[in-house]
C-alpha cells in the first residue's frame, strides 16, 4: 500500500467513527448509522476525484466501504457508553479533517496541480465530508460555528504540506508534520 | 425500451410528483415547482451515473426532464385538491425510493461493479432525490426521521436484486420482487 | 479572453461578494470567508462542468480563485461598513444570477445541447452557488422564499439566451439583453 493509500484508509477509519456519533446523535437506526458513516467518510475524497476526473478512490477498492460499515456497527453497539457524543464528536472530526487534508493535498500534487488548486483540493478534501454529514444530520456545520479554527486549519496544512513538498521533505515527514500542524491548530480551538 | 430504462422513466415520474408536493409545502411558484421536481426526480441516478463515470441519463434524453416538469405543472393546479400533502408526499416518496433502488442496482450490475458497491449504488440512487428535496426545502429529510425504515428499506432491496439477479432469476421478476420488498418494508413505517 | 470566459469571471466577482457578505452575517472567520466566497461563485459553474463532463473551468484556470478569494479579503474587511448586508446581498445575488444563468446557456449551446437541456443548465448555473452559499450557512435559501421570482427570472433568462441565439442574434447583444432580462425580473420582486 502507498503512504497516500494508508493516509486515505486512516481518514476513512476516522471519519466514519464521527459520522456514526453524529448518526447517534440523530437517533438513526442501524443502516442509517451506515450511511452517515459512509457520506462522512468518503464524501470529501469524492468530491476531490470528481473535480480531478480521476476514478473515485473507493469505487476501485470496496474494502473502503465495508470498513465504513464496520466501523458505524461497533458505534453502534458502543455509542451510549460515551459521556460525551458531541465532545467525543469533535475530537475525533479534527482528527479525520488533519489526515483528510493532508491526503487530499498529497493527490492533488500527484496530479501535478497548480498551488492554489492543490491548496483548495485539500482543503475540499478534509472538510465536504464533515459538512455533508452536518447538513444531513440537521446539525450546524462545525467549519461554520464561531471561534473554530476549521477551514483556517484545513488551510495551514494544505499550506504546509504544499511548501514541505516543494522543498524537497521526505513524504513520510511531511505528511506527519502537517497532520500534526493540522490537529494543533483545531485542536486548540475546541 | 429496455427494463431498466423503463425503470428511470417510472422513477422520475413519482419522484417528481412527491417533489412537487414538497415545493407546494414550501408554497414557491410554478418554476420552483418544476425545478424541485427535477432535482428529486433525477438526483440519485445523477449521482450514480456520476460516480460511474457514465454519461448522465438525462443528458441524453431530455424527455425525461419533460416529464418531470409536465407533472409538477399538473400538481401545481391540482395540490390544493388532496386532503393532507404530507401524507401523500410520503407515499409517494416510498414508491419512487422502491423503484429507483431497482433502477440504480440494476445498471450497477450491468456495469459489472464488485457486490459492495453495487449495494451502495442502489442506496444512494433511491435515497439521494428525496435527501437533496429535503435539504433544499428545509424539512427534515425523510431518511432521518426516527422509526422509519427508510435507508434499512432501500438496503435490503438492493441486497435482493443482486442476490436475485446472482441466481439467475429472470430480471422482470427480479425488479418486480426487489420493487414490492423495498415498498413493503418503507411503506410498514409510514 | 472569450466572450464567455469574461462573463464567468463577472460572475465569480459577484458571487464572490455575495457568498462573502453570507459569511459575514454568518460571523466567520476569513479563512471561512474564502471558503463561502468559492464555494458560491464556483459552485454553480462546477455543477454544469460535472454534468457536461468538460474541464472544470476553475481547475484550468486558478486566477478564479484567486479573484474570488481577493474578493472575500476585500469584503472581510469592509463588510461591517455596509447599512444592511442583507440587502446588499440580495442586489449582488440578482447580479450575479443574471450574469450566470447566461453564461450557463451560452456554454450548452456551445456544447450543442438540445433545447431542454440548455435551458436547464442555464438555470442549475445561475442557481446553484447561491442555493449551496444558504445550505451550507443555515439560511433559507433566496431560491425558495416566497414571492421572490428567482428560479422564474433564471427561467425567462435562459429561454430569452436561446431564442436569441438561435435567432442569429449577435452573441454580445444576446447576452447583454439576457443578463437585463433576469436582472430586471429579479430585481422587480427584491
Amino acid at each position: 500500500m502507498t503512504l497516500l493509500g494508508g493516509l486515505d484508509y486512516a481518514s476513512v477509519l476516522v471519519f466514519a467513527a464521527a459520522g456514526s456519533l453524529a448518526a447517534s446523535r440523530a437517533q438513526l437506526d442501524i443502516v442509517g448509522f451506515a450511511f452517515v458513516a459512509c457520506l462522512t467518510a468518503v464524501g470529501g475524497g469524492t468530491i476531490r476525484d470528481l473535480l480531478l476526473d480521476r476514478s473515485i478512490f473507493w469505487m476501485a477498492n470496496p474494502t473502503i466501504i465495508l470498513i465504513a460499515v464496520s466501523v458505524a456497527l461497533v458505534v453502534f453497539f458502543t455509542a451510549h457508553l460515551l459521556e460525551s457524543r458531541l465532545k467525543t464528536l469533535e475530537w475525533l472530526d479534527a482528527l479525520a479533517l488533519s489526515v483528510a487534508v493532508s491526503a487530499g493535498t498529497g493527490v492533488a500534487i500527484l496530479e501535478e496541480q497548480p498551488a492554489v488548486i492543490v491548496v483548495l483540493l485539500g482543503i475540499v478534501t478534509g472538510v465536504m465530508g464533515g459538512l455533508m454529514r452536518d447538513v444531513v444530520c440537521n446539525e450546524v456545520p462545525l467549519v461554520l460555528k464561531q471561534g473554530e479554527l476549521y477551514a483556517s486549519a484545513a488551510f495551514a496544512g494544505a499550506c504546509a504540506t504544499l511548501l514541505a513538498t516543494r522543498s524537497g521533505l521526505s513524504p513520510l515527514l511531511t505528511l506527519a508534520a502537517c497532520t500534526a500542524l493540522t490537529f494543533a491548530l483545531r485542536a486548540g480551538s475546541i
